[in-house]
């Protein structure tokens, strides 16, 4: 079985690389902008190659499905880069190529608000995929980066698996129907992007969780349960949204970004700012056993475990990372 | 055999594309930067992937020796990216390996003037290989980016080849023995350069020609043959700098790019600014038989005429564009 994590956001450290040793994690989709320019993003792909120098038995980066086999093999565990806005393109269509070619693999086409391409999930009107976004998106079919809707709205949603002449993906949101956060997916966009052939990762981020940081694991695995029932249990997997170590500065920067002079709690509140404490059955990347024991408590075959803890999402990276036939 | 040009700067066109097929031209080093930025560069990185999408049945990217194989069985012609100019790195020595993952294969030192790096061929003092050239050149060797310094001063060159632990190249120059150019190289330069591993392409350029556009094949030839003396027939190749096409504002950018506000004419003169004629012999991409057929007329064997017509440089190519042993 491989063990991937479709995204996470750590205050990346070698302390963060044994954790996922330890922990077996075979793959790591791992966020490299969120707000950031195409120059400030590639400053961050620099940054990774020189983890990937210093830290060669412990990780190296991913390009493929097979780059994440190998990984395995080797015992590192493998990297694979993605944005969680379209920011690093800026208005440039050519971008989409450069970064597939250095690696990306997975873009936000919105993150909460509007941006040149869709609308995102906290703007009061989503007037879907813009006409950039259309072109961005067949460009991105062609060159095998994946359209992820995680922080898109409705609409927006529906529209770019519509358009998508490949499978999409939500890589870390849960079911409205167990948390009706603005962030969490609808039942329609679940089902729609479950048809399509897309995948949805299942979040451990608190304000995701049915009573947030004091989620139990049952109830987080029966929801999964139920969202297999709605979906196939081929069509999902971990997108745990893990963002250890990192300062409240950080969540500050997801939120306003340099779009706004003022502060915007997002899915926090003045009175509950920063980041929130993970549940106490996920800390780090040495938890996902947990996470494994829990889904197969509440009935999942070994068959679906493995699904759900990876290889769900291998199959997806051999389907879409590569240039389109 | 493989035909291989190691050095072109045209002004890009399906007509070129098209006669590089017919003069059976297998790979074709072209430049894609003078004086541009880092993100300028990306721009015509951005340009090329257009080319390649629009021209599959004529050009495509290559980054290893096996790639321009591929290409010949495919009937295509390989090109492969290259700097006249570290500028595209800036001061950040991280874009070096961003720039090879884009495809980049040879990056000068230094056009002419000082850079961050080393010291031009016009410049009236040459201090060598900076603090930064070193490690740069480091960086360079580690990720396979091949140092060029055919336009550099002799000192940087020389300690270039020192410096650098795998072989570096002179892309596009001559010897000075025939033709007194700035530009052209020393025999100690060259005989350096052959006993390091490096390789010497010969320019078509007028300038670097022994009277200039009215220059015989037949004197190339035996000035191709006296290299071959003083470096071995396995040292050398062609590097052509034919600059097809190109409005006679393209060499002023080559001149001055944005560093001088006064006009500065390099190679020319007042009377003389602009491109010269290129020699009756040598037009576009399907002169090269005769170039075959003076080398051979001079006395080089059919092996030796391969090596020099393109075989030097793909074995350089395999010794030269990937990661550091």
């Amino acid at each position: 079985m491989h063990l991937i994590d479709n995204l996470q956001y750590a205050n990346w450290s070698e302390k963060i690389f044994r954790q996922m040793r330890e922990g077996g994690v075979d793959a790591v989709h791992v966020t490299i902008a969120y707000h950031e320019m195409f120059r400030e993003t590639v400053a961050n792909f620099e940054q990774w190659n020189r983890w990937f120098e210093q830290y060669p038995d412990l990780i190296c980066q991913a390009r493929t499905g097979d780059d994440v086999r190998a990984a395995k093999r080797d015992g590192r565990t493998a990297i694979i880069f993605g944005f969680q806005n379209p920011s690093p393109i800026e208005d440039d269509i050519g971008l989409v190529e450069i970064c597939h070619t250095l690696g990306a693999r997975f873009m936000q086409l919105s993150y909460n608000n509007q941006s040149l391409l869709a609308t995102g999930c906290y703007e009061a009107e989503d007037p879907g995929i813009t006409r950039m976004g259309k072109q961005v998106i067949k460009e991105m079919n062609r060159v095998g980066l994946v359209v992820d809707m995680s922080h898109s709205a409705d609409r927006s949603t529906l529209e770019a698996i519509e358009i998508s002449e490949r499978p999409i993906a939500i890589t870390h949101a849960n079911p409205a129907f167990w948390h009706p956060a603005l962030r969490n997916k609808s039942d329609t966009v679940l089902k729609e992007l479950a048809v399509s052939g897309g995948m949805l990762g299942f979040s451990f981020y608190p304000h995701h969780l049915k009573d947030k940081t004091d989620c139990t694991l049952n109830s987080f695995c029966e929801m999964v349960a139920k969202t297999a029932e709605l979906m196939g249990a081929t069509q999902i997997g971990l997108g745990s949204d893990l963002c250890q170590d990192q300062p409240d500065s950080v969540v500050e920067w997801m939120r306003v970004g340099r779009w706004s002079k003022e502060i915007d709690y997002g899915e926090g509140s003045a009175s509950d700012a920063g980041f929130p404490p993970m549940p106490s059955w996920f800390q780090d990347n040495r938890d996902f056993g947990t996470i494994a024991a829990g889904l197969r408590a509440v009935g999942f075959s070994e068959e679906e475990t493995a699904g759900v803890m990876g290889e769900n999402w291998l199959r997806f990276y051999d389907q879409s990372f590569g240039k389109s036939a």
